[in-house]
């Protein structure tokens, strides 16, 4: 038997309430028996086909070619590259059993799949004219987690990871600088999720990379989140897994790889960037519906049904919803509202007498008469000012909160004011973690500007302009 | 370091072998370290992803929406329902162990995820309002396999599971079949693969159903495969899950349910009923090169590319494949015969003379010179030809090989024949084992025909006409 809708919890009461009893009661997750796991509902995967239909059409622009690699990685292939095991190890699904047959050599269930594409372009690749070879799959991967949210940190989450090899260390990182500028595109563009662009620092780089490259989002708590990454692996794996190819020189030599992903914590972000104290706030490009039809007691009111198939037949571009039942239209709207609806159509007797019907946007609330015959038009434009709104909403927020600071003390100021911090920056893991303990900040990048200043910290002249923020 | 492309072996030298040989040198299958786990490479994807794509497309015209369930499910939870944890108990991959830590209460990776459904549907089920509850999953499973091929028979492989609950019997029953004539509909006239429509015998039943509809397609060895099943469920999982709904009559009654999945074991099908000795035959629609244009030592008349770009143009509404490398024109056809490209362009300077290019046909290799000015209009007809062609030669082949037999010496020869036969069949399991010991052959089907007559095993008057045949 299903749990009744819980009251949505405002932002001011508990802001990790309220993203809880958002992914609820817009029927985004549900939790299995096993820690971590969870249901990705039809709302939610919903969402995340939208995102991967537009992110696959672009990464085919780029000439990458979708495959899927099995699931399974035997343990000893870990062994090969020692900063890739030592990142994962504790993480690790092992499949230690089949049947009632144990296994000499376990299993781990994949984590991210570098090993395994590297064994295939082992045995794919002969000379330079197979090269650049991109390829791409859309998967889950497993990461046991200590504390799991939806989304931002399942134990089973799914992504896609992008995987290439080159000839050159150049192209190899040229591409996963363009990869990252998909993701921003797209992000900012599909999302509109304003993002800073920049690169880890060392120690926050992903395991067994040469150079992270990363957007970073601010939700509205004032906290970071690292929205997609893009890695330069150098020729580690390379080395470790064997991939050589022969060059125009007749020579062999060592591939120079890369990989990026982006993953359903990005969902995470749309909803802590733009949901508000009544519900989910979807971007219309991403939307599972677009727009809602919802008549006013059509049951007493036949005519409406009639004017609403019109509106169908007239909006059938759009992913539509639609309500016709009895109930009340404050429990239609209502629910329009929780799951993020951009837009809702009130079809009414009171106003199709005037030939009108009234449009109710999702982000304002703001209620709209319009004339039937200037509908069509009118939702374009509306869906187009939506779309604006939330992302300036957004950009907003983010320029008003990133503040230059120049001391520790400044530091915990701002970032107890719920806003994000840049400073030059030039210490070391040490002192980052030293950082967080004082501020509850740490490094998210290195932004991508070429000025030049004092460490806050460490006092030592540096061109590190270095994004500070809490993070999820 | 990559291995060359082997010689194509011909379905007469050796059935098994030429099927290894296409899967090798069409560039589909990779194996990895572990046993039956396989690397979908990006040419099988793309066969895969033009499936999903229209599958999906039907299945949402039914109001299935889809869904992630997780991968691992709780040992515990098999034991729930007997039958169900008695069919795959054996086959099972064991998650025993996160990172060093042993686990108390192993998990299993999903064979199938009738579980993962049925603890989903409990926690989101209330009333009779919210019946029916239409989702899918598309995802990949692990079963262990004892002998493993590729696309045949990978302990993991790729499929969709759809999972429906409804008010009655009747509604999941139909549902079923309805998604039997989705599955039908998509692979005559999708995969040009001609189906035999039917019902398991109860002993070839998925584990935990009722009933089990299937469609069986015939590969030119004269073997038979399940190309894809639907399953009424009853209630069965409701009653050993507790899935209860509150009906109109205000009482507490358990949800009947349905499950059905098609897997990548079809690309085999696909591969055994249009390949040749030359290399793939792919059906217009799921090609992942529908048209290649192949032009003649471009490198010495660049004006070729010109009129490449024009073709590019003009037929950008396929997906295309090019090459101007300067190999000969000879390797470049092999290459895409291999592929099974349905339609090869030759742009060359002596019939460009003449503003015609060179259309070569996969499926008959018949060359067509055409003017350039009719160039979009005769593909377009083209491949509409080549779709009913190799439908035709394959329902030929199919109708010409289905004998009637009335007795278990018939049958010998049948199937000796490399043909599948039909029969009045009133037999038990162990007549079927029997039967196979005896021919090679066993159950395929029960056709849905009303006709009766004397069972060609038992001589009981029945009316179960039975499909008999080697299967994969």
């Amino acid at each position: 038997m299903a749990k009744k809708l819980e009251k949505i919890i405002t932002r001011n009461e508990n802001f990790a309430d309220w993203y809880t009893s958002i992914v609820n009661n817009a029927k985004l997750i549900q939790y299995t028996d096993i820690k971590g796991m969870m249901v990705f509902q039809p709302n939610a995967w919903a969402i995340w086909e939208a995102i991967k239909n537009q992110i696959d059409l672009e990464f085919k622009k780029h000439g990458v070619r979708n495959l899927a690699m099995p699931t399974l990685i035997p343990l000893s292939e870990f062994q090969k590259e020692k900063d890739h095991i030592e990142g994962f190890a504790p993480e690790l699904f092992m499949v230690n059993q089949i049947g009632d047959k144990k296994l000499d050599n376990p299993y781990a269930i994949r984590p991210t799949s570098e090993i395994l594409f590297c064994n295939y372009f082992k045995n794919i690749v002969n000379s330079y004219n197979d090269l650049p070879i991109k390829n791409n799959q859309w998967c889950s991967v497993m990461r046991a987690e200590k504390t799991t949210r939806p989304f931002l940190r399942n134990a089973e989450f799914h992504w896609q990871e992008l995987h290439a090899i080159f000839a050159s260390e150049h192209e190899a990182d040229e591409f996963a600088k363009t990869i990252l500028d998909v993701y921003t595109d797209f992000v900012q563009n599909y999302l509109c999720i304003p993002v800073i662009k920049g690169l880890k620092t060392p120690w926050e780089r992903f395991a067994g990379a040469q150079k992270t490259y990363t957007i970073e989002a601010m939700m509205q708590d004032g906290q970071a989140l690292q929205s997609a990454t893009s890695h330069y692996l150098g020729q580690f794996f390379a080395k470790a897994y064997d991939i050589k190819f022969q060059g125009q020189d007749n020579q062999m030599h060592y591939v120079h790889q890369m990989s990026a992903g982006l993953s359903t914590r990005i969902i995470g972000a749309l909803i802590m960037v733009h949901a508000d104290d009544q519900g989910l706030i979807l971007p219309p490009d991403i939307a599972f519906n677009q727009i809602a039809i919802l008549s006013i007691f059509a049951n007493k009111n036949p005519q409406l049904l009639t004017i609403s198939e019109q509106i169908r037949n007239e909006l059938s571009d759009y992913r539509l919803f639609e309500d016709h039942s009895d109930k009340g239209v404050g429990y239609k709207l209502a629910q329009q509202e929780i799951e993020g609806t951009p837009i809702c159509i009130l079809v009414g007797v009171k106003e199709l007498a005037n030939q009108q019907v009234v449009l109710v946007r999702r982000d304002t609330h703001e209620k709209i008469n319009v004339n039937l015959i200037d509908l069509k038009s009118t939702i374009k434009k509306l869906l187009l000012d939506i779309k604006t709104n939330i992302y300036q909403k957004a950009k907003k927020q983010l320029d008003e909160s990133i503040v230059f600071v120049n001391s520790i003390e400044e530091l915990k100021q701002v970032i107890a004011q719920n806003k994000m911090a840049k400073a030059f920056f030039d210490g070391s893991k040490e002192d980052d973690e030293q950082i967080k303990l004082l501020t509850n900040a740490s490094t998210r990048c290195i932004f991508d500007e070429t000025q030049s200043g004092q460490c806050f910290y460490t006092n030592k002249k540096t061109n590190k302009l270095t994004l500070f923020a809490r993070a999820y």
